[in-house]
């Protein structure tokens, strides 16, 4: 047989993942037991990776395991929460071998030390079909003190982390759809695309000091339009302030027309947040703290008469919001 | 399209079962919120079903909706946990329609009603293989007083609620390997083994009581096998003395051979546990409370030179150990 049983993979890959939380009972037990810290609000979220539907069934074990973790630690920090512990539910199919889950397990763990999280348990079964793998997360928040979508007031600023649009043309990069200018800005876009970084510094950071925020998972347009609808403003982005990387502005420079996926491409996982003008220091000082870029884009405006929405406009102030409504899973 | 938008499914079938959660923002949000109670452990288990794995695909959507909660509710339950809330990663393949969706959310609506919880927030994403299913169930056990599969002495009594056996011939008579001796036998057994109920109440009163838990998923045999192997004892038990339903008892007697699927088949989500002699007045009292049976099946012994384990014994004393070791997912 290629794989050894439930029982074999969890005690010799997974229970060594759950070492830092003695809760967890070496994965031996029915569930976990977690102590959060007084005064402090547990904050959890979920979310499923599908094998060809959200990440590439060739990608590296250790990419995927890491882009696990970090999709969900990435809504954390949209929340303003600090991440302690996550569960795995990983259905495997046949041809997923013992060296396979070595892999992502070895991968795991070194995206949970770089996270500072322990695994707490979770399940592992087998499938007929695509490989499915769901992590639940938890966090801790000072309580009352989380970050919501809806906070959002006229006169705010609106801020974006790190830089727009690599995960989408690592993706394209990745299908074949795009040649990028250079093999180093192949790579890094591949690298954006299949190990997106959770922003926790910032986001435990913009407790207290964001009126709203969201993680960019379904792209800049559609996120930052979650936000405006969710605090019934407008967002007026000036879309050459939107922060790219050296190797989507050479891709722009070549191929214009790119810049609707930039700005409508999901999977860049950075963080999208207002706040009043009078935290543009305290703005400054966290990107500094955090050692991640932290770029004013646009302004929180009241609804206008066609509803509260986000639009793009070039420097000429033309619209240049893009059509695509972002990326959907159906 | 016969399905409607990710975020149209969420909002129409799923946020209403978050209601009773002000911490899940309607499932508008990036994760939900939630306040244990002070000096309470939070206690979380995971379980992911797939469809043809672990559930039938011609299932009614209601029935895996209520059979994949209380497989969950059932893990806490074994902890001693009050269930709290969930969340829910869905991947539907893409014959699922709106109206099974529908049907789906409705079950798992009358299903958290009866077990006291509510939705805190999850996923739902495409597939192009079997629906995959994953709840993260959450619970509350006053601090330090969760059930381990560890604390079984020498000289307890050891007991299992319910009856045995129900779900493993409800699985053959759906499959249709087992005519059952009625059409009503039949409809018990299918029903056991499509929607099991958790043992919330019991085992929320086994906190204190018991010296080490476990709920029968695996099997009564391999289950019991855990607490004996985790506790380093042995375990006795007089095969008679398991409780059985009429149902059960009536395909026994046409077909002895059954006993080997009563004692070692699985999904009965009954609770197997451990506990001194002298909490015999307070089992029987948990007992009617909760209204489920409690029966004390054997008893804890030294483990014997061959290690620890568990043994079933006929009222003659022969071994009637069943030979499978109980449901495995590889």
């Amino acid at each position: 047989m290629a794989r050894a049983s439930e029982f074999d993979i969890i005690a010799r890959h997974f229970a060594p993942l759950s070492r830092g939380a003695p809760g967890a009972f070496d994965l031996t037990n029915d569930a976990a037991v977690w102590r959060p810290t007084t005064g402090m609000d547990a904050v959890i979220t979920s979310d499923c990776l599908v094998a060809g539907v959200h990440f590439l069934t060739a990608d590296p074990p250790a990419s995927i395991a890491a882009k696990l973790l970090a999709v969900n630690l990435s809504d954390l920090a949209a929340m303003g929460a600090a991440p302690v512990g996550y569960t795995l539910a990983a259905a495997w199919p046949a041809e997923i071998d013992d060296a396979w889950i070595e892999a992502f397990a070895e991968g795991l763990g070194r995206a949970q030390t770089v996270n500072g999280v322990v695994l707490f348990g979770g399940d592992t079964v087998s499938t007929p079909g695509p490989m499915t793998l769901t992590i639940t997360a938890f966090g801790e928040a000072a309580a009352g003190r989380t970050l919501s979508r809806s906070g959002a007031e006229a006169g705010d600023d609106v801020y974006v982390t790190g830089t727009i649009g690599d995960a989408a043309l690592g993706l394209r990069v990745l299908q074949g759809t795009l040649a990028p200018p250079s093999k180093e800005a192949a790579v890094y876009l591949a690298g954006r695309y299949r190990e997106p970084t959770a922003r926790t510094k910032i986001g435990v950071g913009l407790a207290g000091l964001a009126t709203s925020a969201i993680d960019v998972s379904d792209g800049l347009a559609a996120d930052l339009g979650h936000l405006a609808v969710g605090s019934g403003t407008r967002f007026d982005i000036q879309a050459e302030k939107v922060p790219l990387s050296p190797a989507v502005a050479a891709c722009l420079e070549r191929k214009p027309a790119l810049l609707e996926s930039v700005l409508g491409g999901g999977d860049d996982y950075e963080l999208a947040f207002t706040a009043s003008p009078g935290r543009r220091a305290a703005m400054a000082h966290l990107a500094e703290t955090a050692g991640v870029g932290i770029t004013r884009i646009g302004s929180v405006e009241p609804a206008a008469d066609d509803g509260p929405g986000v639009r793009f406009l070039d420097a000429a102030g033309a619209d240049v919001t893009p059509k695509s409504p972002g990326f959907r899973h159906f």
